[in-house]
């Protein structure tokens, strides 16, 4: 598959724009300095108009592509909570905040290149085929040309691609995987890798190898299209940093996911 | 002036998809009979992404041409309360909304045609000219050939020229006009015309003439490329019916306001 | 259980105030005329401080006792969609919802009597102890004197007597019940009871046997305190009425909860 | 006037509990140590059901006396935008915040002592006799020993006294004054107090002298019941503590609103 052919090149994303109205989340600018692409927050889950406008701006102003990161219509629980909706109002959902974001990136004369669903769209497509075949029928009624950014080997991805939409597969900078190729519940002691030395060996051997190593050591074959990273807590940017210089020491590229050799055109 | 030119044709628009969740509000299915133009509301003071969807789709079945009709955000007091914004603030709320709309129009292969804010973005816009000006700028950084459905002879038709954006200039069907050009106001008893017969004859003055008649008889020169009419209440939508049958009845051509003459490419 | 011994007496109940904002839903001035208690929405699914003013001085004109439904917080999908709470946020969603309605209702020198989750959260806490207790240990530490009103033989009731919270149990004057003593699914075709003679034969013969007769049926005894009657649809209130003459023709007092035996002081 | 006699006594206050759903705002858990009574949102400009469970739970753990801060209902604007209410509405809207916040207290065994109107409808309503009036009439019906704590010399304080309430009189440690004894503009370099020492002086003159000193040094006579300090940015917490140590330096106490000797049964 095409998009396999990225030897040498890697992006680096993360969640951005989660503040809303008066209230600050995350340390955007620092993160912005990091990532390669950014998801930002279209309104549902969290974000404004305003927050969006801002984001926007600091993405252009940082060479960083920009992807809809769009969610459940619940600000309270922040998109983390399951609601039921059927396949045509997911498709609604998914099509009104792309749009929406779009137009606030056409005020900064960007674009919106990649999508990703937001906690429990996320994970709950990550599963579902229906799902995610909604949310990339949506997206690509809307622009063909947006890559979906799917959590690797999942349902996410294989739609994108029976739907006719470019994915990317993501793997996280860290978490750490069970056998059977998806996250460490976060309740378990090792879900987390907050050492960063650990975290650079960690996303290094998944980019070389091309594969995802489970907490006992199994390898799961994988496209590793992107990391992701996180600016919340602690130890967050400063791992995230250290990812970004020990990629970049070992001479691979750290681009937008739109500079990756199998998306350009 | 390029849009004067609509000789033996006019438009009727109203505004549409107004329900929000499980309240149904106005006769859409019977108004969009009627009308050539729809203003889709974009779920800040009203609507949802699935109202939107079902409100796209009966457009494109009836020929109607779709416009953003944005508003405050401010659902319960659909968007009829002032509300003070930054003018980067209302760039942002116009730019998110149309987008939006945009999506969901993609989705069944439509655009959106032409905007016009909602209640009391669009009165405050009609008397400001920074108002108007940064909807119209909003407008053209996403789609330059969005027509701009201005309330006639207010600062909205201006601020679209300005900004180099078209602009369609509006009358309304079933209301009268004060000596200064203004609707009268709805506490007035005369402000409402819920007579059939006088409002199309009120109308087809308006259009033979290209001018508003103020209720003490003064003519006021007014572009008039489109006629507003409701569906709520109990005579709307037979008043409005019979505007448009008393149009067609004198030669006059109702068609969508993007096949205007002056519209047309 | 003291709770049962009302003969010749019976509630009537129905959701009312569920408007929000400029969208009116219901028939609430001519079911205030039937029912003797309203269960109130309280701003979460459907309503808003000024739909409870009005609708809490209606029921004070109409005699009608006062009861708090409260919902999740969801206006888009009215309270119908299920929603993940921990036990603590069920317990603050409930406190914050009845609390409001009770302020609203002491501005017009009235006092709310009882209590009824709507809508998803209904259903969910009829199959879980854990919430129906949460909903009435909330309850029992505003007021020890508000009565739960229970779909009957469900959790809801046995949840309210545990805690030391009077229950009433409520059926439903136009729904059908499984041999399990649930209501038949709306998907089937016998779920609804439409003929107003018909709902009153079911309901007097609930009333005077204390039972629940299923569509095979079977016979399920069980308290009935209350009828559940709604004022939506095309028949909704003329089976509604027929039913509370019917019980009245049988010499049955209709009475608000707080008026039945088991409940006065 | 009776309120008058607080000689010795002072009480300090804080907005507290402005998180909302995942966003947290402010340093509760210091204020906290500081204040005697907390103004606690209610979920209309910031806050929610959770966030009001915990922040009374703080309270009574700091044996803090809990307030009701109602807003407008404007979460994205944080209740700092002017809205259109009448009368009626603003007292429906008092109630239902008021209310939750009681039945949430109540959980927890505890109960709202006093009120103060948030952000823009505190600015408004200190100017308005008639929206004073509404707040403080429909908080009497609701409980007539609640205490309006009015920004001195306003409206709210007269109103809550003419509806027959108890008011208490607050000045700002952190503020200036102009000649009219109103608040310095934000926008003028020396409306801020951020010198700790300066801060403590300022206060110590005002409760002492029972006035308020413009900047220009103007004495204007004011009861001097509450002192209102502030827990964000980055020197409010520490000028917080100076304010109360240097109170109590002086050998006032600092005490509850509730335990002020003009408010005590």
């Amino acid at each position: 598959m095409a998009q396999g052919t990225n030897a040498g090149h890697v992006n680096i994303n993360s969640d951005l724009g989660e503040s809303f109205g008066p209230w600050v989340m995350g340390n955007d600018a620092d993160v912005l300095k990091i990532v390669r692409s950014a998801n930002v927050a279209c309104g549902f889950h969290a974000s404004d108009p305003m927050v969006m406008m801002d984001t926007v701006k600091l993405c252009v102003q940082n060479g960083v592509s920009i992807g809809a990161h769009p969610g459940f219509p619940d600000l309270q629980g922040f998109g983390r909570r399951a609601m039921n909706m059927t396949i045509k109002e997911l498709e609604a959902c998914i099509a009104y905040q792309l749009g929406a974001l779009q137009a606030i990136a056409a005020l900064h004369g960007a674009k919106v290149t990649h999508i990703k669903p937001h906690g429990m769209m996320g994970n709950m497509s990550a599963e579902s085929a229906d799902m995610s075949e909604a949310i990339a029928r949506a997206t690509k009624s809307i622009d063909r040309d947006i890559i979906f950014l799917a959590q690797a080997n999942t349902e996410q991805g294989k739609a994108a691609r029976k739907v006719g939409l470019r994915a990317a597969e993501e793997v996280f900078a860290d978490r750490t995987y069970t056998d059977t190729g998806f996250l460490t519940p976060r309740k378990e002691t090792n879900s987390m890798i907050k050492d960063a030395a650990k975290a650079v060996a960690h996303v290094r051997r998944m980019v070389d190898e091309q594969a995802i190593y489970s907490t006992s050591g199994k390898r799961i074959p994988c496209q590793v299209d992107s990391i992701c990273v996180h600016g919340d807590g602690p130890t967050a940017v400063s791992v995230s940093k250290a990812v970004r210089d020990g990629l970049e020491a070992a001479g691979i590229r750290v681009v937008p996911l739109t500079e990756l050799p199998s998306f350009k055109h």
